[in-house]
């Protein structure tokens, strides 16, 4: 099995497609963990949350997260995974981002009002790539 | 958009499928989280990590852990996902889980000697389906 680190400009052109990812980070009563839907704007991965939701009401501390996009295909063990670690931020005026709107790709899988915009920083880029394609 | 919170049983039967799901847990460093191919068996979710990977370094101390499996389409804005918060042993003796062989689909998608049998005993379960089906 062929198993490859991925370069940073390749693990950014990968996150940078969007779609759904995971957000995990620490709390008190331990690590959590949301599928999201998100989109990347000028470099910086940009997801929705309700503000009283545990990562809304986390933010106030700019939490460290770790953010998890992969395509993997169990059956044919191929497939890709990029990890950013970053830094969690609300994003008060969306206008901020140039390029976000429309946001309907941001819609959440979760439900009530989610009309918090984080947005990610990221400090690190790593994945790996496994299989033949 | 119909979003339903599913059932204990439901989350049970969805993780059980096995396939890839990722582990997420807290360090000294921040959050950490990876991909892995996993099982279930008996009723625990098994998978391979490193004897000095940082989770297979973590274990000693039993960690919380957070583990989700999920299935998104993000175009059609369907899908489930399932998290179990859990804690992380290793599992010394793989005899111990009747139905644990063949190990096959076990195969870790990192690199290197991936020898150390992960167990999560899940305490909580949690999941939703987005969308129609």
């Amino acid at each position: 099995m062929t198993i490859r680190e991925l370069s940073n400009s390749e693990c950014a052109d990968l996150i940078a497609t969007g779609g759904v990812g995971r957000v995990a980070f620490c709390t008190q009563d331990g690590p959590q963990i949301y599928p999201v839907n998100y989109t990347v704007a000028e470099g910086v991965i940009v997801f929705r949350t309700s503000a009283y939701s545990r990562l809304g009401l986390a933010l106030v501390k700019r939490p460290r997260v770790v953010f998890e996009v992969d395509q993997l295909e169990h059956e044919r063990m191929r497939g890709w995974s990029v990890v950013a670690q970053a830094t969690a931020e609300p994003m008060d005026d969306p206008d901020e981002v140039v390029g976000l709107r429309p946001q309907s790709r941001l819609t959440p899988w979760a439900e009530g009002t989610r009309n918090l915009l984080v947005r990610l920083r990221w400090q690190e880029l790593s994945g790996r790539r496994v299989g033949e394609w």
